[in-house]
């Protein structure tokens, strides 16, 4: 294989390819055939395949095809330091050329790499979306899911396509997060993907006007933009029902200013961290709302803010955690948010106010 | 003690209080008086001591004189996120109760705290220059203090006052950094300060046309910028005659382009630092300068550079190591430095070729 490439090129690849490397010693393979150059990068739990094309990209001349595995760190680190055109050639020994200028490097290629083979078979039917709702769905649901947990499914996000919706779900068995979309599609599945390979997805360089697609493939979610795809290996296991965690009745609701609240929420949260317990305290009284915290020996916090929309009972009392809440409220990107109240050891339910189907349970802990 | 002050003065004062803080356990001292408010915070090794007054401070109100010692991280992480005017108050139970707007918030004060007594005792004769040239003279040596050493005089940087001259000077036995300035003063001293202190002092928010002077009070060092006093305990002991070190003569000198050179070595590191022992070899051929580095079953890299002005023997090779190479390049600001040749296994001297008294030198390694 043999390639000149323009650095910038090179460089915005590796970008989108580095987070699907779990660490500094993992592998990359580099597939040049006549039209296109592949990059090839993962683990047991991801892989991001993106090509290139010689007619689309400026400046690339494909020169021999071939094919190559290498370190993906030596290789990022040296391209970083090199200055614009870069010269890439395979020699017969193994080695990777690389130059630039007067700068000759060489770096051995890697034998024995058993991972990095893009899974085959047929592709079953897919569901076209704006890329950034997918990434709304995934920022307002991945960080509900367990990190860690005896049940791996709770590890990840349930995804459902039914009746014209696209459903994502996650519980750690604490909190419980739900956001749907409609979808112009009859199609029907369910699985779960873990969440933090759905994290690194969103962490790609994605444009505003891009689609993406989600199609199954073999034990596969694969999601593909244009000249980018990813294959997330889905978790085995049946996720439990949730369909009804959400309550219908509450005893009292209101609204808050999502800012205000958040601020309030961080002020708290100096107190209840000093404490490592988390544990901070809302309380309703004469139609305001107090959020307070207290850390022994260290100090507290007592700051009152005003709600909106107040009906039901009008004194109440509920204990939370104080970083699940800012967990939530800082995927809120709307101005108010709605609290229901069920019952001081009741979870509190949060939604979005403008009608988008979004919505957070957090149960309550037992006190200070 | 009791004052009104605004968020944004306080943050101004926390950001310079937190260089000389130790850790976030530790804590600050509070004193309030008729005319100003004094902030004290610091450790065994450095105490830093900033005034605002009533007078020159927009929005400091001063209601009651007093003073209180508390933990430096509860406050700042509480002012941070308070909102503009900022009420603190000392109660009789040894509370500080620090409000904004509907937000109220208790620290208890400490007691028991030993440190954080500023000094006392005449000051000698004081020095005073620009506080850019001092930031120069520091940031030109401290890099090349020991970091550890049996001997602790080797951790400091050796300031010495003579001949209308101001002279810092560092090693650690395998690299030594010497820069003067002049100064309009027949004043002569002569002592060792800890390295990692002035670079302490470095990182505050200096301007850029502000006098500091420099005097001895006790056993300590005084930096006293306008309403910031910095006082560094020195470090008692003998700092070894180093005035032979710099060699007279040499076999072979050559300027090179710095930014150019920093480059090179930075890319060579790359190998360097995979086979941990950080040697990379320069060698001068056919009046051309080779950088070069490999790391066995990784890589290896090749460069040539142009060099100028090249005199003497134009064979060379030299294995230095490149991390301290990168240190003593990398607070070089001027376009070109002049090196200095003197034998495979003899000190490379690096020199500025603007007329700058600033030198430095690397003993060079066996080889790979």
């Amino acid at each position: 294989m043999e390639i000149i490439i323009r650095k910038d090129t090179l460089q915005r690849i590796l970008k989108d390819v580095s987070k699907a490397l779990k660490n500094s010693q993992s592998p990359m393979k580099i597939i040049v055939d006549h039209q296109q150059v592949t990059f090839i990068a993962g683990n047991e739990d991801v892989l991001m395949e993106i090509s290139i094309s010689a007619q689309m990209e400026d400046g690339l001349t494909i020169k021999r095809t071939g094919s190559v595995i290498i370190s993906a760190k030596y290789f990022f680190d040296i391209i970083k330091k090199l200055p614009s055109n870069i010269h890439i050639s395979l020699s017969e020994q193994g080695t990777i050329n690389i130059q630039s200028g007067e700068i000759h490097t060489k770096i051995y290629s890697l034998t024995d790499v058993q991972t990095l083979t893009i899974p085959d078979g047929s592709v079953g039917a897919k569901l076209t979306l704006d890329a950034v709702q997918l990434l709304t769905l995934i920022k307002q649901t991945v960080f509900a899911a367990a990190v860690q947990d005896n049940r791996p499914v709770l590890t990840g996000v349930q995804i459902v396509a039914r009746n014209g919706e696209l459903t994502f779900i996650s519980t750690d068995a604490h909190r419980y997060s739900i956001s749907s979309v409609n979808i112009e599609s009859p199609l029907e599945m369910e699985f779960i993907v873990p969440h933090d390979s759905l994290l690194e997805w969103s962490k790609l360089n994605i444009q505003k006007d891009e689609k993406v697609s989600l199609c199954l493939l073999n034990s596969y979610l694969v999601l593909k933009r244009d000249k980018c795809h990813f294959y997330i290996r889905l978790i085995e296991g049946r996720y439990p029902a949730t369909t009804d965690f959400i309550p219908k009745q509450n005893l009292t609701s209101f609204y808050v200013h999502t800012p205000t609240f958040l601020q309030g929420v961080e002020r708290a949260a100096l107190f209840s961290d000093a404490k490592k317990n988390h544990h901070i305290k809302l309380r309703i009284q004469a139609g305001r709302l107090q959020i307070s915290s207290h850390a022994k020996q260290i100090g507290m916090i007592e700051e009152w803010q005003t709600i909106e929309k107040l009906t039901g009972e009008t004194e109440v009392e509920v204990f939370l955690d104080s970083h699940f809440l800012l967990d939530y409220l800082r995927v809120v990107k709307d101005e108010y948010i709605r609290c229901f109240y069920n019952g001081s050891m009741k979870p509190v339910l949060f939604e979005l106010v403008n009608g988008s189907r979004f919505q957070h349970l957090i149960s309550p802990v037992r006190s200070f």
